[in-house]
């Protein structure tokens, strides 16, 4: 059995991320950025006004002075001509700073007059101007190849001037579910069948990271009909599969895809839940298999097959982030195998959080996985922990899962 | 004007959240439930194996005792035959246990010889059984309405016999830009120009809420285009536009839209970046008027577009997430308005979390905003923080904006 870290590590290492497309800037919330962008303009473009006020020379602005008004120029209308000494141009929020102002003097600082305006307030050079480029200039990087588009990167972007930009491609993660007690929701179950979560499951996981899920027909316990599956992953940036890992007579996975050519990397790894986990490539595609167990598979799909979609977006693929908590109950020793506790987080009353390990630890309990904000790492041979003691915990909700 | 938190309560008062709508379960990761999800099934279904072995009495599995073996129940195939006294069936993750048995003797602890096994160690009653119902029964709620569904969520939706998911009908978001010197990003630039990134950042915001954003084409600073624009928030569940909320003579949209039949709430909120707040009613559309400059548009947004989208979704609609953490330099005493500060977050060596704010914190700065990775919230009047201290800070990447 090797680590949870070196399996992660391995899987990692096979991984290359998926080729650029190019999509509209409308659509690449949450993609990933295949090629750094470099402003096609200034921001500010030119001098701009930060408030609604006047265009002055700031040694004019003298308090009590009074400006003759040569005009106004809202935002989107520069005032055409130069400002020379005494003159004075009506600006609004945006405006462009004519030539030959150096400074605003905000309109609360003034008093209209017919045709001149009255300082009440004198300003300084260069106050309450948006200099030219002082956000960023034409050519430069504002945002590297790898990073994921949120909503302020997409605003960065427009306003760098890209209509289009290049992401990569989806990863397309192929899922094989098989077994002959399972059904989809809906469909006849089988007697002594169960109706299978980890297909529509697993696909929402797929989705969440940022991959396009396949979810392949439900195969039987047999092993042709595994192996003849095993062509469907053709093309696939990866091949996922759920049960048969481990060594049951019936657990076919593993003997259904080596007959179609798997090269095995490893299938059992110290953890809790989930030691069945299995790894390889199927000719050029790489095959990650995931416990059956659904509360297994999609703690091992949290650990090991988002960092694989990150890996294939051109991302790190770190480890889930796990932060330090605080126990809000015992934990006692831990054994050989990394244990990844379910427990619910409160706020306590320092605005922090406390966390509260499940009782029940069954991996059999998808309801109880469902509920849970979170899993506490616990490494191998960890030493028991005593309420108000940290342990580092992996936050679900906010990452997504 | 009027504190954040008013400004929040009286927008997420005037709205109601959206009917549902019927999604396939594929389709419904980060869908809000709009009815509660009962189990049509329980889980297990049966009492099941947890592990790969033997089904047995305890009382007849002794060490050293010989059981026989009368037959094998693959998962999906369960046996259909009562077990008696001495008897055993070759059962596997998942198997039905069989009537009469009461236990799991795991393969690890037996010995096969022909017709026979040997016990190498005991087991007790119920030992390795999953037993019916133990994840959830049939008719218990297993998800409430309110609930986000997440991968796990969607997990136990299949498995509790669901296909199909009542999920509130995403928000349609009308977005309105106006702005005589404002161009899409690929668009000709007009004299004095700049590149709009308020329309597709907004538009991310939105969907990154899980609303439905329409960007109406860009309005010029004329009251007639403004009044017709109007028009087009008909039939939506809140129009959003920004820019044109202040007192400058070319701030026209408020003047548009109240001639549109604007009941105009406030629009003024002692906030900073982002003065310039606009709530009211548009016949029966809900409206919020976002601050023109990219920066405070999009903090409102996080602050008030979001919440109120989460309102529409059957969501509370709270306000951000803000957790405490530790300062990485000095903050100084706040003014009468609530500071929304740009700052880096980096890791320390506990594993904790440290605040940098920005040094410029200019509302101009959108790349600023965009790398940012938290706000540090600055109550009105709150005092100077030293480095060290604690600060409540909106963690922006784990929110997704």
């Amino acid at each position: 059995m090797i680590s949870v870290t070196e399996a992660r590590s391995r899987i990692l290492a096979g991984l290359t991320p998926t080729a650029g497309e190019t999509v509209s800037l409308m659509e690449a919330l949450g993609r990933v950025l295949a090629a750094p962008l470099t402003a096609r303009l200034s921001n500010p473009p030119a001098d701009v006004s930060a408030m609604d006020g006047y265009a002055v020379r700031a040694e004019d602005a003298l308090v009590g002075a009074r400006l003759r008004l040569i005009g106004a120029a809202p935002a989107g209308h520069p005032f055409p001509d130069r400002l020379e000494r005494g003159e004075t141009v009506r600006l609004f929020t945006g405006s462009v700073v004519p030539a030959g102002a150096d400074s605003i003097l905000i309109q609360e600082n003034a008093t209209a007059e017919g045709d001149g305006v009255v300082v009440n307030e004198a300003t300084a050079r260069g106050r309450h101007v948006r200099f030219q480029g002082a956000d960023f200039t034409a050519g430069e990087t504002v945002a590297k190849a790898g990073q994921r588009l949120h909503p302020r990167l997409i605003g960065l972007a427009a306003g760098a001037g890209h209509p289009w930009v290049a992401v990569h491609r989806r990863p397309r993660v192929v899922i094989l579910c098989t077994g002959d007690e399972i059904a989809l929701p809906g469909e006849p179950l089988p007697p002594g069948g169960v109706v299978s979560s980890n297909g529509p499951a697993l696909a929402a996981l797929v989705r969440a990271a940022g991959g396009e899920p396949i979810l392949l027909p439900t195969v039987p316990d047999q092993l042709p009909a595994i192996i003849a599956a095993a062509a469907a992953a053709r093309g696939a940036d990866m091949l996922v599969t759920t049960g048969g890992a481990s060594v049951g007579a019936h657990d076919l996975v593993q003997e259904g895809l080596a007959a179609a050519g798997l090269v095995l990397d490893f299938w059992r790894i110290a953890m809790r839940p989930g030691k069945p986990l299995m790894h390889g490539k199927l000719g050029d595609v790489p095959m990650l298999g995931l416990p059956g167990n659904p509360v297994s598979a999609l703690v091992c799909g949290i650990l090991f097959l988002v960092p694989a979609i990150e890996r294939l977006l051109g991302l790190p693929g770190d480890a889930p982030l796990a932060e330090p908590v605080r126990l809000g109950a015992d934990l006692p020793a831990n054994d050989i195998r990394e244990d990844y506790v379910r427990a619910s987080l409160l706020v306590r009353e320092d605005g922090g959080w406390a966390a509260y390990p499940y009782k029940t630890q069954d991996s059999g309990q998808i309801s109880r996985l469902a509920a849970a904000d979170a899993l506490l790492v616990r490494p191998p041979f960890a030493p028991a922990l005593a309420t108000g003691e940290m342990v580092p915990a992996i936050r679900l909700g906010p990452l997504g899962f």
